[in-house]
């Protein structure tokens, strides 16, 4: 949630003229995305973001997320579109920094979605994951089990700094998880949006308007996306699990494509993993970003609340499958 | 240049349901101000800013702020007009702070201003003053000279550990400034900006189209207005005096209105005096600001070199005055 890189008014201009979209007539830097910088641009043409990628991105996987962009927009899904310059090329460069225009989405992010939001969240999922059927490019999942496992590394005292005992219990869910882990191969596998937080979800109302911010974006198991979901939309503060969000955002989910068995079986070390790969990437900001960083790092704890309600489920009806 | 306070979103509707001026089709925080919450809000009847004022603000100075806001507005000065609510009030509370909407103002801030672009600055800032002629409310500039003195008081150790010498540097720009500074009062008034930087001018092109950012108006010296430029759009990096922006600037604001000879003669003293206010200002946020504070706050060394220049100067002619 910064701006890192400031852009010139040179830079800008010469960067602009590369594309058919016209003269700036607006340009803000915003407090969207928490790794890139992002910047409000609209044009005499029309409204869009542009977006300068950071250290934390690497630059070989851009095409990718450009290009699962581009699919979707082609499949009309509601995410924003990377504009093609005049050389053909979506992804180019400004300030050093690789560099992407995309088109604006309307659309609000809810912050205490509701359960007809979830509903809707759930239902626009599942077409992501149909639109993205016959994307052929494939990404590792770089956060799935092999990389909690580099993350967690070192970091039990970190853990047991946060609260006496958690590491032990970290142990545990990474031992549950990662070597039971080899059966999401084979669940139903796709390419998955991996990061689909409120932050990164558009309403108009309750309306599900688009998803933004696909730059975790990977082939993996697609009920691991839901899992992200649930642990994302349907704990409130203090971690509580809220029943009807959860069920609403998988009969959402299931509206359009149902679960298999072994998905349903799968769900509750699904979400634990989720869980977790969101505790640990929290615990190595929390634990390595210098107290004045320009973006305070978020309290891993909340997941690690998570994982005490995930520790506990038998079965995917506790997350209110049908 | 951050969001200091979040808003939900019922806070958000209840809040905008007071006023006429549609649905939120976007609402994002923007990295615009340093002292306040910023959001850009789209609605389905146009763009609008909606600013949340933090706690550095006094409420009791806020409706002056819209007052001049409003009386520019009315005058056809290009600024953000105050948005009225249904009970005929601009100034609102949202999230337990006081808030404004105002409407979006086209064009862009210039990072490296241009000599043509100061010299549209210069003209829009005469322009400001002749429409403010007949604003009849006034407010005393918090950081004139007596302000310096309470900002300056126990600080000269903080200076010298800037820069060894620098604290009895300061202390003698003081000593010049402020015992001078009575003239001040002999200089043609009126109500001022006090902080158009480049941040808080937009632009398309080299046209300038609009101020933003009133936070620090209040009524003194016209030429104080135009000494607070000097310093902001005038100096190279390295603090190296750009005369031919300078002059550009100066001449711009001449052709509206004609400085008079005691404002010339003032300038140099006024240039170091304005200098000197955000030297002191930057000092203060530079020692007092916690390592992990949102916000960073800006190297005062910046200012204590200007200083170092206008010490040096003897008469208005140097910095470009005709």
């Amino acid at each position: 949630m910064a701006v890192y890189t400031h852009v010139s008014d040179e830079a800008l201009s010469a960067f602009l003229a590369d594309y058919d979209i016209g003269s700036p007539r607006a340009f803000k830097g915003i407090a969207e995305g928490v790794e890139n910088s992002n910047y409000y641009l609209e044009t005499d043409k029309g409204r869009f973001i542009l977006t300068l990628f950071e250290k934390r991105a690497d630059p070989a996987d851009l095409p990718y997320f450009i290009a699962v962009k581009r699919h979707l927009a082609a499949k009309h899904f509601p995410c924003p579109e990377p504009i093609i310059a005049r050389d053909g090329e979506a992804l180019r460069s400004l300030e050093g920094r690789p560099a992407v225009v995309i088109s604006f989405l309307d659309g609000l992010s809810p912050r205490a979605p509701t359960p007809a939001q979830c509903r809707e969240l759930g239902t626009g999922l599942a077409r992501m994951h149909a639109a993205l059927k016959d994307f052929d490019q494939t990404r590792e999942n770089a956060l799935g089990p092999a990389g909690w496992l580099k993350l967690w590394k070192g970091r039990a005292s970190e853990a047991d700094k946060l609260e006496t005992g958690l590491a032990a219990l970290i142990q545990s869910d990474i031992d549950a998880t990662v070597h039971a882990r080899p059966m999401s191969t084979e669940l139903p596998r796709g390419t998955i949006h991996a990061d689909l937080f409120p932050d990164n979800a558009f309403f108009l109302n309750d309306r599900f308007t688009g998803a933004i911010d696909f730059y975790f974006a990977c082939t993996d198991a697609l009920a691991y996306d839901i899992a992200v979901c649930i642990n994302a939309w349907a704990f409130e503060a203090g971690a509580e699990y809220n029943y009807s969000k959860g069920a609403a955002l998988i009969a959402g989910y299931e509206s359009v494509r149902k679960l298999e068995p072994l998905e349903r079986e799968a769900l509750p070390l699904l979400c634990r993993g989720a869980a977790l790969r969101f505790f640990l990437t929290r615990l190595v900001d929390w634990t390595d970003t210098p107290a004045d960083a320009l973006v305070k790092p978020k309290n891993p704890l909340d997941y690690a609340q998570r994982l005490r309600f995930h520790r506990t489920v038998r079965s995917a009806g506790e997350y209110g499958v049908e």
